[in-house]
């Protein structure tokens, strides 16, 4: 058996899951999918395409009409790419894994955000490459020394994750600037995973993917799952130049052949009559954010305003207690589940992450609880 | 980017069908998908998952319903596994994959069938092992000296694919036998992918998987886009022993998270309440398969009588052209599509594969043409 498996452990995130489902009546914030329904236009577009049989194999590339869609979404972003650049995948996860696999050789180091998205670490150990971590300041930023230090260690590979799980952090214009200008002149490639581009809650959005003279060595993912709240369907896409497209679509083929054909007319629909649901959600998002922060805040915790995706990332570092402590405890005392920050990985240690993907009523009993907890430690 | 991407070339299939589509008006007998649509009930299936909001993730593992569904399905074929050792996966492309990545280190020799789906060796290849082959005898049997030759060359793995692409054979009792006793007490897993299991014509069916003291050395694959013509839906599953089990599931939560929720719904409802469709579409095959292989005997043309799947793979030996020069020109001339047999790879020379999976009408067609176009010969 593949001798890289043996270090890839079940993630503490879905150990913390194990343990939380012997409980009844649990509140769980540790979610990494909206709790919206899925939009109506979508449900109909979906019942459209299993009656008019849409439901055999599309090409390994995907729909031509969604690759279309997504080139006209992506000029929001000021992010502009060809349908031909354009590859759809089974989810973000697919995007990632495929985009890794074609970029990486046995023993290439790769750097990556810590506290960050644990499928990336566990991706690279399991194509025997070796992770290096870049870090964040208190305030979120990028921690640039790290960035540098692991550049300078010869990474070949640098994965970027804005807006980010499980900070909640955006990527910042001059972080942005000091990024582009220390990879450009650098045989690296860059991973941008943009999964939560849709749910960014300052108007201006930053990515690395904007510096059009990057592109030749730069891969975009994005997706559909958090959008629309869709994360079942399994469909989000790839978007690189041609010399790298033609490298990870002999990967995807082999590992999927394509996305769900009706999952790609969801997502079709989806950008063409439903991003006003987007926006909905993304306002209730919001709302939910500024509460979760400023009971957080209330209670006499560290913690910064994230300004996207649906995490928060609290410190819980006075407490004196490990954060798997803190979680687990909470859990059986109050019944309320959120993640020890230890799972994302360990430089996450001292901290909790919380989803606030569930209702506002919810929230407010899960923080009622929180505060009532802290006070007995 | 990956070394061992070097070697992937577009496939031979791909290639054919890049320039069947710069014709009009083809009748193509090319596709690896069944031509029926998806049958109702699942179709009701689906629009009732979506309606009730069924569209976010399932477990890694897939459904529980449809996990315990397949455990009753397989003892059909006298293949008996628990629940807990079935995975579902996005279809069998990425059964195979995340078997391979599982169980293939670098370096490895793999063996594998030869002709045989272009697959196995892309992906053996892209993960940096190596293929040998083992071949067929003029009867569609196993040629056992390319099997025991491929053992002590150190193989490590074995991949069984019965019924075949592009053979259409099935395993015989014989060679079951014999390739147990080959493997029995060697240090080989047995990756044994039955993707076209229900498309098979003879009443006994002979699998591998059917030795239970070799449970743990080997993985079953199977699948729903043949049984019920949805290769779109993209839902396919492994089972294994817990202890590869356990490894496979590590690179499937990272290749795509889990299946998509509403396909896995629809291959529930097509084991529960659909296989009466599944058994029309094979009687149908069954007639079109009687069909062509009369019509190609007639011909002249040397062919063996598949027993499986919906392809017929005839030699054209005996006009002194490639496999290649045969179809291009078949097209061009009669336009009509069918594969040159070197995409399977290259011990498919001097035959070419016929997919009858197209309407009776359409295949009469396409035998008059080719009748003619032989003749021209």
């Amino acid at each position: 058996m593949l001798n890289t498996l043996k270090d890839i452990k079940i993630t503490g995130i879905r150990r913390f899951y194990d343990e939380m489902v012997k409980y009844k009546n649990v509140i769980s914030l540790t979610l990494g999918e909206p709790d919206f329904p899925m939009p109506e236009g979508i449900k109909t577009a979906v019942i459209k395409a299993v009656m008019e049989d849409k439901t055999k194999y599309t090409s390994n590339a995907g729909l031509y009409e969604l690759r279309e869609e997504i080139v006209k979404y992506l000029t929001r972003f000021n992010l502009h790419y060809s349908k031909d650049e354009v590859m759809i995948t089974v989810g973000g996860s697919e995007a990632i894994f495929a985009s890794l696999k074609a970029l990486v050789n046995i023993g290439d180091k790769v750097l990556i955000p810590s506290p960050g998205y644990p499928a990336y670490e566990g991706i690279v150990k399991i194509l025997g490459a070796k992770p290096i971590y870049y870090t964040f300041n208190a305030d979120l930023t990028i921690n640039r020394d790290s960035i540098l230090s692991g550049l300078n260690e010869g990474c070949k590979i640098l994965i970027m994750s804005f807006p980010s799980n499980p900070l909640g952090n955006v990527l910042s214009k001059e972080d942005k600037e000091f990024v582009y200008e220390s990879i450009k002149e650098r045989d690296v490639f860059i991973i941008s995973d943009e999964i939560y581009a849709a749910l960014c809650y300052d108007d201006d959005y930053n990515s690395l993917m904007q510096y059009e003279d990057i592109r030749e060595k730069s891969v975009y993912i994005g997706g559909f799952s958090k959008i629309f709240s869709m994360t079942g369907m399994r469909v989000g896409y790839i978007c690189t130049c041609e010399k790298i497209y033609k490298e990870i679509i002999k990967v995807h083929q082999y590992m999927v052949t394509c996305a769900s054909s009706i999952s790609q007319y969801a997502a079709l629909a989806g950008l063409k009559y439903c991003l006003c649901d987007a926006d909905d959600m993304k306002n209730n998002f919001k709302k939910r954010r500024d509460y979760i922060y400023e009971r957080l805040i209330n209670m006499g915790l560290y913690v910064s305003l994230p300004k996207g995706a649906f995490y928060i990332f609290p410190s819980i570092e006075k407490f004196g207690i490990s954060s798997e402590d803190f979680c687990y405890r909470f859990l059986k005392q109050k019944r309320v589940g959120v993640i020890p920050g230890n799972a994302f990985p360990d430089s996450g240690e001292g901290h909790i992450r919380i989803s606030y993907a569930n209702s506002i009523e919810n929230l407010k009993i899960a923080m009622d609880k929180l505060e009532s907890f802290i006070k007995s430690l």
